[in-house]
């Protein structure tokens, strides 16, 4: 399985590094910022794994169907590529609002600049860095928006995908808006509120998103196009499951972050929404003591841990993940045409969200 | 002339009206955020005089050539709408990183969250409204690509206005890094190099980028599209020479903001360029000491003023205005195929670019 996302991942990078170079190049004629700008873009995307963008490919080579798409395989590099791009955006500006000053091991974009500005000797350094942090997030946004509209399909084909990456992006705007507003406020929140976020926030544009693309560019009906947006909402689900699971439950040296993270952060779970429904008035006043508490110890992790179990929470909520992995399982092999080698790969990632660790 | 622009004005908001009240409506039923999202959005937007879309209408009228486009009035405002969204979504990210409270008489988007936020005894508000305001610039681009994805134009034609969006919106990105960075930093800066931001990130941004929508949306030659184009570039450059002689010797009554705010906000004007080049060291030191500073006096900007008159920079600007407004007037008449009224639309707008006071 991760070799196949290995493969595309390579090959976006190749298409990303040609196509900031030829931007860098354009753009270096304005000022020395926007070239820049574009390695710094380029330096940022390569670091992730590049699911997202994988699975355009995925969602293409699935659902092949005996005719013959305009688009191919380097339209699918290209789609996916366009997607790493908007990610780099989203994940830019969510650095600034989290005041995330690492990303995947290195400086996040806007703290960069801050260091840049600092070094520059600039009073205010940081507010210049989240300021310019905000206009490369932009960029990384218009120029994804460039790569798609140089996709050499049909233009139908085109414009409707166009219309679909608007408006996943929108609601993963507001998806975001209410989870800022949640981490940052007190006020309690049910377990269905947190799963329609993670519908919208995970689900749909981390996997419908990138299959539907891919189903697209392969020309494929109304019909397989619906299966592959489900197939990816109970994917991207169970993706944001074991993302709080293995945040709560999992080996501190294996995720390379601190766990508990999300309790310290304030982050709206659905562990949290349970525990709302579920926990003794005395447990919720201790939990809204705990929640967005930056100086709680291990101790205090440990609580709410045990308070999950206790109360049947971690039980029902995997319990979720295997019924929505069952749902998932049963459609892909419905999804009209699809190979026996995507079959797998789609098969085997869903077994790996179940699974993985980290 | 404005009755043309106020006319467009109110077709373009109604049609945002009716787009925003759609997607408000599809978005709540996510969370309350995104329906009043959609209704901060449109409060803002329809507070601007909404030339920039007005120009999209300008740019087709002007260059109708006897054949018979797909696309037609209604098409002309849904693209000027989209144009509009754009203009809200750089303006809602600019008043983060100008920290203006205030915009349009009204608060500006990101405070308005600050202050929802305030009330709702949110620790940290502030940066809470930073943070919306981010996500609702993103929507507001988004959702512009929505309308863009509507248009029903041939779809090639369509292809390319992404395409020429998503570079022109790239520049605008790039210089405004630029902007802010040499804002904040107290490094000289030359002539050409004003002149160049003020090429990408007003002149072919405000004026080009619409006029060209416009005679795409036209399906006009090549060749009429490269006039549109520089047309855009002067007027636009000229646009922003005016502002910067307004705010320097402009009515404070008329324009609503303290004359030299320019100053006090560290903004590299051409006049800035030039005085680097004419300025003897003893007034670039003192030049220097102003630029930037919040706590400049009348007396302050009545010295710059002297200096600007006395170094022959006031009438070597309105003398590259007259240059510029020459070369606009000359190309007018040679687009071909425009008719009448538009034609006299666009030289009364060049008029007006020259003699306004505010």
């Amino acid at each position: 399985m991760l070799s196949y996302f290995e493969d595309k991942k390579a090959k976006i990078s190749t298409y990303l590094k040609e196509f900031l170079a030829e931007k860098g190049t354009r753009f270096s004629t304005i000022n020395t910022l926007g070239k820049d700008v574009c390695d710094r873009i380029y330096d940022f995307a390569i670091q992730g794994k590049m699911i997202r963008g994988g699975l355009v490919s995925l969602g293409f080579g699935m659902s092949r169907n005996g005719h013959f798409p305009k688009a191919g395989p380097e339209q699918m590099i290209q789609a996916g590529a366009a997607v790493e791009l908007f990610q780099s955006a989203l994940l830019v500006h969510d650095d600034i609002m989290d005041r995330d000053q690492v990303r995947r091991g290195f400086g996040s974009v806007f703290y960069q600049y801050a260091r840049m500005a600092d070094r520059a000797g600039i009073a205010d350094a940081y507010h210049l860095g989240e300021s310019l942090g905000i206009c490369a997030g932009d960029l990384s946004y218009f120029l994804a928006f460039e790569v798609l509209s140089r996709l050499e399909v049909g233009p139908l084909i085109y414009q409707r995908i166009q219309k679909l990456v608007s408006q996943e992006l929108a609601y993963v705007g507001i998806a975001q808006m209410q989870d800022i507003y949640w981490g940052a406020s007190n006020g309690s929140v049910s377990d269905e509120e947190v799963l329609h976020l993670y519908l919208y926030k995970t689900g749909r544009y981390t996997f419908s998103l990138p299959l539907m693309i891919g189903g697209l560019l392969a020309e494929q009906s109304e019909h397989t196009l619906n299966l592959l947006e489900k197939v990816g909402e109970h994917m991207g689900i169970i993706f944001q499951l074991k993302d709080d699971e293995i945040g709560l439950f999992g080996d501190q040296s294996e995720i390379g972050k601190p766990i508990g993270s999300d309790i310290r952060e304030g982050k709206k779970t659905l562990y949290y929404g349970l525990l709302q429904k579920r926990a003794s008035s005395e447990d919720l006043a201790r939990i809204a003591y705990l929640i967005g508490n930056p100086d709680i110890n291990e101790q205090d992790v440990q609580y709410v841990r045990d308070l999950v179990v206790r109360l049947g929470i971690f039980e029902e909520v995997r319990n979720l993940t295997e019924t929505l992995a069952g749902k998932a399982g049963a459609l892909i092999p419905w999804l009209p045409g699809f190979k026996f080698e995507e079959r797998e790969v789609m098969l085997k990632l869903l077994d790996y969200s179940l699974v993985r660790t980290r």
